[in-house]
């Protein structure tokens, strides 16, 4: 409680980064530890973690993809044998060299992902098509050691995520994968944590190391910049060669399989705090709020009346598991700020007042707007107010992206919208030579994603190299 | 689908540990893994994890636990603050000691529990007595590196599980805290896992590295060992002294907090498959199996009449999620064999007769008792069959727990019982002493726990050391 009995004292549109770090710590999210760059995700953050997978783990089971565990450690044979995956991931292995005063015969990684690992079984359970589609998943913890600065829930050592990795006969199924699974994602971050993305391939410079195509959701920060969020990776047959993943078609033929795996990490709560808060503290989508109301008797010490009517209204809207703050100790004034500041999108006050006048007033996180409303009609109201903030956080953040995309079909003008940090559309060419150029001269931007209805390049020059284009493509300064 | 199209070879009595092996692969329960000692969970026994987390967790939310997430990687210096702990568990720490190619200037160890890391944090988080108690759960994935020999479930190297880390301002609450939370484990072993445990607490010889007393539910499985299940251990403020965790009471002076941890893990879901199967395969309390029922339409070739009939009442009990095995490359006689090899608990079989007679037949899966019903009553009937045979696989495992406990107060009878794999209760001293040499006489037995019901010592003599006996304790072969 120390920490939190003290308001944000930076702001959110001058330094971003300490209003985001101060976010992060006073409205009791988590905490830093005594491991550089992994944080204790404290019950707040874990609770809206666990609302995450409870709603998208629904969308995956309606797919039919079932969970597995699979071990945390990799043999390093096993994680080298596919070769550019290896080569993408080995700089940021944790590696178990000891066990106990033992030194190991074979280091083991701490998985990055579970690609190599998983593959190795696949292998030994896939025989023939009756045994495909296969869609496994696990919600685990991974570990990439980074040495870019770390910054709580957006970039950190561990995170947590979900790590799905279908298996399919054919190319036909694994293209309906990638729509359905996109999709899962794109609606999950827009109807609960009311927040628009880009959905696009990424270009062959930046896509996954092992995938043929890589397809992504990217988001934009209050900060000017863009930061990817959930991934599908369209496997072809790569893995599948390097693994020896082959079945027996309805032709009594071997085959190769073809694969996807798709994530979506704990990065999604650091994008969803920073887009939605303000100065005052946490906004949460009431979807995605461990506890959407409080309840605060206003009075100054206690009062039975008062605190009788406060309890008969708890148990009314007992549904949504209201918190009764019955504190004396401290101001009502005080607990405004307080659940302010942690994020409860509705409080709901009761006064001797509105006691006389049968009534509550109920408070919106977002806009700060007050409502008086019926006792009796509470809970209509109460549904009212939480979609209301549900659609206006949504619309906020609508409001956030498009604003800061635009198109440029020239370097110059595309430079100028980067340095302002907005998303530009431009065309290139097909190049790793092409993306060198874009970041140097716009002095850090990368290709995000191409947007999967593309616009004709006819007569479009690369903005880089001068070369006829080959796609529109986002570019920015990203996360 | 290749394994589970062959039975299990081996018999439950006459080789336990072959038949245990079998059964967990060709039950499609789990798979070992490249890294020796981990296992593959399949979505089987991944499903039945998720029942545990999902029934023990609600429990824990309602006595106000509420879930967190730590760090995997603990620093040496962290992790050795506790000396008794940190010996008791660095023999089998898996240490981190390279990232990329950097080597690390300090060793992180994989968390073989968490206390070390949590009460850095709790040291810092807890102030005053407002801040009491704090009741922190964290559900994840530990490394103990173990070099006995692993058995799927029973023991591998990493294991999933509970581990909560409660912490009171008094004596007085924690034992209350006790009280609770044995019970929450003990219930649902009873209620859901239809397992009956012994409660009691741990010698001082055999308790928790680190904890003041250390209490246990402990079990019995066929092959006549004793194996310990969840445990709870009280650490008075043995960990509050180490790591610093004060706080100031209503009287405005610094105390020593007391504190609590307690687990549950996937060793649990080994003695549940244990107990309950036989050499047909496996059998699941209803109550935790992810799959009640499985519709098997009987028919040799596709047959739209008994189809028909089949999906009617697929929807009509609905409620139960079951599965239809509408397959005709297979025979019904096949079908039956693969659903008891995996355990669905009830089968519903539907044929041209049982058409007529407007009926289907339930088959249990623990009884292969045949029941026919008529199709408008088949909701309550299944709902009876699944209550009874709950009821049925408890009384049975009842029995075999009650029918191999003896009381014994002497060491020729202990000797003797322990001989014939029973769990015997004996009157011993409190000492390493006693304990060193019925571990001698008996061959390897040790002390489970002491009844939390004592009866009398007086005039008992400690049947090690002929001493007086401080208290009756179970002592058995343990896993």
């Amino acid at each position: 409680m120390v920490k939190s009995e003290e308001g944000i004292t930076a702001k959110k549109d001058e330094n971003f980064s300490e209003w985001y770090t101060q976010l992060i710590l006073k409205s009791d999210l988590a905490d830093y530890s005594s491991v550089s760059g992994c944080i204790v995700f404290k019950p707040l953050s874990y609770a809206i973690w666990e609302n995450v997978q409870k709603v998208v783990d629904k969308e995956f089971k309606k797919i039919g993809i079932k969970n597995v565990y699979f071990p945390l450690l990799i043999p390093e044979s096993v994680l080298s044998k596919e070769k550019q995956h290896v080569e993408g991931f080995t700089p940021e292995v944790a590696w178990v060299t000891q066990a106990g005063n033992t030194k190991l015969s074979e280091k083991l990684a701490i998985r990055p992902t579970s690609e190599t690992i998983m593959y190795e079984s696949y292998s030994k359970w896939i025989r023939s098509w009756r045994d495909l589609p296969l869609k496994l998943n696990q919600w685990n913890n991974v570990v990439r050691w980074e040495f870019k600065h770390p910054v709580p829930f957006l970039r950190t050592r561990e995170f947590l995520w979900n790590e799905g990795h279908n298996v399919y006969s054919n190319k036909k199924d694994l293209e309906k994968d990638k729509d359905a699974i996109t999709k899962i994602y794109q609606d999950f971050l827009k109807n609960h944590m009311a927040l628009p993305s880009i959905l696009g391939k990424k270009t062959d410079h930046e896509k996954f190391a092992g995938a043929e195509s890589t397809y992504s959701l990217e988001l934009y920060l209050p900060n000017g910049k863009a930061i990817q969020g959930p991934d599908y990776h369209d496997d072809g047959q790569n893995f599948a060669k390097a693994y020896g993943i082959k079945f027996l078609n309805k032709d009594g033929k071997e085959e190769f399989a073809y694969q996807s795996t798709y994530a979506i990490t704990t990065r999604m709560l650091g994008i969803m705090f920073a887009v939605h808060s303000d100065n005052n503290g946490l906004i949460l989508p009431p979807r995605m709020a461990p506890n959407k109301i409080v309840i605060t008797p206003l009075m100054f010490e206690k009062d039975e009346k008062i605190l009788d009517k406060a309890k008969e209204i708890h148990k009314s809207i007992s549904k949504y598991d209201p918190i009764l703050d019955e504190r004396t100790e401290v101001s009502p004034g005080w607990k405004f700020h307080e659940w302010e500041l942690k994020g409860i999108p509705l409080r709901v006050e009761i006064g001797p007042k509105d006691i006389e006048k049968k009534q509550v007033v109920l408070v919106r996180r977002d806009t700060g707007k007050k409502t008086s409303v019926k006792i009796k009609d509470i809970n209509k109201n109460i549904e009212k107010e939480l979609d209301d903030m549900q659609a206006n956080l949504l619309k906020k953040a609508q409001k956030l992206l498009y604003d800061n995309m635009i198109e440029a079909d020239n370097l110059k003008d595309a430079i100028k919208g980067i340095r302002e940090g907005k998303i530009v559309l431009v065309p290139l060419k097909n190049s790793h030579q092409a993306e060198k150029i874009l970041k140097e001269k716009t002095g850090g931007a990368k290709t995000l994603n191409i947007p999967l209805n593309q616009l004709s390049v006819k007569n479009k020059k690369c903005i880089s190299t001068g070369e006829q284009a080959d796609y529109w493509v986002y570019v920015g300064k990203s996360y």
